[in-house]
């Protein structure tokens, strides 16, 4: 009797494989064709599990700030526990930028992503709650920061959420090679340390 | 006898209707077809101007480096003369974001640009050496403002740089309407208080 196939590691599979093709060839040439060739399952296949190139793109968009998720949990799992909040912000930021391999791939799709929703109400209304989410976990981790003391009471959390946010800017300087990641890093440290300095 | 029409003239009215087609449907849809329709002339015409859609995308984006070189040199020249440099320094990264529709839909095609770069070797040396001098200037006038005592001698004026720099990531976040126009020139306005504090 054949192995019933996952129907959630098959997608996982095929979103793997529309990383790939996006990392190599940008999403304008990610066709489904070409992503069903990738992921070595027929076209027939392959749009049993997306009906469309936004279906898919959307599942592999979650399915990507899950992976960003388990990469920050890994990175807060190797700190002093309790974490201090300053290495709690720094562990997520430098997790969504394009600083390794694995999160390069996740970058690029996330940029053409935000290309596309800019002109697609669905991908658009979907891109804004995953961003408006992410805002809010680092506007609570500011806040909680701020109560706890370790950031000035005169610093409003709101701004300095949104600088955090905006320092996500390094993802195209790297990826031009403009900014080398070393350098992206002491930025990073640099903002840190004022933030949290008295 | 017919007016010659000015080379230069027909490049930039073609970038244009690109900028709009861009803005209204994205990159991915920018065919040098529906480019020649916006902009009202013949298929052959534009191949005329421009032998490939790489080559129309390289032209609209130093028409757009242009343009904000314009309206950064609009904006310095109703400051008070000569203006402080955090105030220069401020002009130069606003009109780097999509505050207004004019910054938006060139935004918008640099973000495609910096996408089709990573692609496409030709581009990725064209738009590296865009950052790469844009990146000068914001190090030549920080390093000037640390020399005329504007800015604490102990910043490293390299990381400031890629600081302001990163700061453009502000751009998905006002497309997406995650962040609002005044909150994002707020923030600015606050790293700029900081690095100019002593």
């Amino acid at each position: 009797m054949p192995k019933q196939v996952d129907h959630r590691e098959r997608r996982e599979t095929i979103a793997h494989a529309l990383w790939r093709v996006v990392e190599r060839q940008g999403w304008s040439r990610a066709t489904m064709r070409e992503v069903s060739r990738e992921a070595d399952v027929s076209l027939g296949q392959l749009q049993h599990y997306f009906s469309s190139r936004a279906a898919m793109l959307t599942f592999a968009m979650e399915f990507a700030a899950e992976q960003v998720s388990h990469r920050v949990n890994r990175g807060l799992a190797v700190l002093d526990q309790p974490p201090h909040p300053r290495e709690v912000l720094r562990v997520t930021l430098l997790e969504m930028l394009p600083l390794r391999p694995e999160a390069r791939a996740t970058d690029r799709m996330n940029a053409a992503y935000v290309l596309e929703a800019l002109h697609d109400p669905e991908l658009r209304e979907q891109a804004c709650v995953g961003l408006r989410d992410g805002r809010d976990l680092v506007e609570r981790l500011v806040r909680e920061a701020q109560a706890d003391g370790h950031i000035p009471a005169g610093r409003d959390p709101a701004v300095e959420t949104d600088l955090i946010l905006a320092l996500t800017g390094f993802t195209p300087l790297l990826e031009l090679g403009v900014v080398e990641p070393p350098a992206a890093v002491a930025a990073i440290d640099q903002h840190l340390d004022r933030l949290f300095s008295s």
